[in-house]
């Protein structure tokens, strides 16, 4: 699986209707309202990179009132490791 | 649950130091080094807004190499409705 | 409560007139005429997060002439402790 | 009283200590960290213009790890007129 | 008297009609075509800080082809004191 | 003559010692600070385009502090018709 | 040969029409959608710096959706040298 | 194979010693010095997306003098048709 | 002589009319189409600074398909000395 | 020949040294201290684009106290057609 995060900047009254359209792309886990310059977000999980191209250009770019998007693609992960030794943070 | 987005400037060498500190902040779900003008994601999931402070002021800002970050946080879910009905989206 | 601060860029001439609409929101405090690269800000305080929805998406960005927004959530006060001491700043 | 929101970019270990010592400043009503491109934002309230110079001249900037402020300052206020009958927007 | 410099662009083709019709309000002291970023500059004189709704907000604002203002409001005015003995700068 | 803005960003420290100094220049009419962007504006007076290499190169630029100036010089005035007959504004 | 990079920004619902209308350019070796601030990059080969008015005045910007482009010409390339020896790099 | 392009800005005087380090990195097929805002573009062909992690952050953000990268990942290519046929432009 | 710089940002299919109208402004010496931001260049000659107002706001400004201008005017030259004696450059 | 424009921001105090320095580079034409957000501008002759790495990398980003430079090729130049007849533009 390929994570990406999709942030979106949409037409003031659209953004309900958008936020709904997107929930229903089935590569998007997760999408939400958000504070700050973008409107929306969408977390999505993709077989292959190409599958962008369905989520994005197919999709969200489709909808009407999207005036822009920017594509966060994951290309490492860093899973966790002191799961219960509390948490040591190379602080300062 | 609360959902936020910390997007992550780091200084060049130093960030799959941080990409691993960062994942063992307990609030901290996915993070991950990812393409664009950020250099890693942080997806968070928080009991209420002020635990921010924990993640951010005191967790991630503290960490040696954090140059800049932004907070996008989720204030209303779209959940997915039309489960299997395939997915008809309001193209123009 | 949460407070939150939405900067507003309106068209030219609705200025004024979504000013007053604003004044209006149940969850707006304070709004105001900025100078800066804002034509107005709104104060406001909420029960929860979600209320930004309505405050922002269902509220102002409904809102004819309303170009751009950008929300500030405040998830940390810091309270005045040295009320009558005078006043000690961590100058340099 | 004239009111101002002074929006503050502090280095990231700074914000905590910016935080208290700035809500010590006899202008300052509230401060808060926030969301955003931001890390603080004080709300002022100023017998006069003048009174910035001492507010953001001579406080704020003056402390160590104050990177940039931007200041949004008031000259109109618009009161709620419709207090109890509801609330009727100018939508679209 | 505080001074207040609005910054303002403007639609090309509507620049000079502007310019004449700004230079009327009156507040506005100075006004000019520059170069830089900004079509044009208002050099203004206000008796307190609500006049700038007059100006900008009621004025400028509402003017056609106007497409951005800034407006940079003056809290503190800086002297000449060594008038005669020529100037001695504070030079590295 | 010939008159210029010059807009300028300071070490926040530095900013009044800067406002004094700048006051000093010969062809400095008048310096603030200011609201915004920029932290202190000098309206400049010239005799000719060539006099900005003392004002800005050898002066202003050569002072401690000074991180970024942006200088809008005009090159046409605006002068004021309608002296008594009140003002007829172009609105919309 | 010289080679240039052309980023393209175009409205949302033309990326895929305007990649496949870019892919038949000659000078166009490939042509991609990319995550990021762009939507589309044509990696350009030219005989000279003048046919980049056929392939961006002539060819890129007469098509209907383009909004923006930015060419990123090379001036320089650096060939690989070390084909075999594996890899030794200035690392800090 | 994933195609990307990695725009990156460095120190002025470390541009050639980078280029001639970034050509070494197995992964990249051509390494520029360019015009705009960008001081080098890498064309870096991938067997997997998390490739990226070895050419970018282990690779190039481990280099001296690298101040910021930003990577246009592709995910899809758009192939020539019109091989011999002249070229039809979906002009205006 | 007074030289400038006029940097402009056209609607892409109006590029090459732009480009040979505003060649056939008097004050223009040279003009080009260019890589980077803007989309053409023009480098004027002036008998003085109101020239900027003819070749820009009534000339260049006036144009159909002109965006944005941005002239940066040149207030001192630097003209060559060491004409034979070979190139000695303050190099670090 | 092929021209291009070197727009450079400087360190304040560095500006005249530069503007000396950059003059003696021999494919510089012309190069003056500017208004706007770049302190000089450099026209360059070159006989070739390879050039532009003698010029840009070798010669001017090797400079002390040269922040940033951004490069505008010219790729098309538009020649002066009506040399007597007066001027006839293509106003709206």
């Amino acid at each position: 699986m390929i994570t990406a995060f999709v942030l979106i900047r949409a037409r003031g009254n659209r953004v309900q209707a958008l936020g709904e359209a997107i929930a229903e792309l089935p590569q998007v886990a997760e999408v939400y309202s958000v504070t700050g310059p973008y409107d929306l977000v969408a977390l999505v999980r993709l077989k292959d990179v190409e599958e962008l191209d369905d989520v994005v250009t197919q999709g969200i770019l489709s909808l009407e009132g999207v005036e822009r998007t920017e594509t966060l693609l994951a290309f490492r992960a860093y899973p966790r490791r002191l799961l219960d030794q509390g948490f040591a943070l190379g602080q300062e």
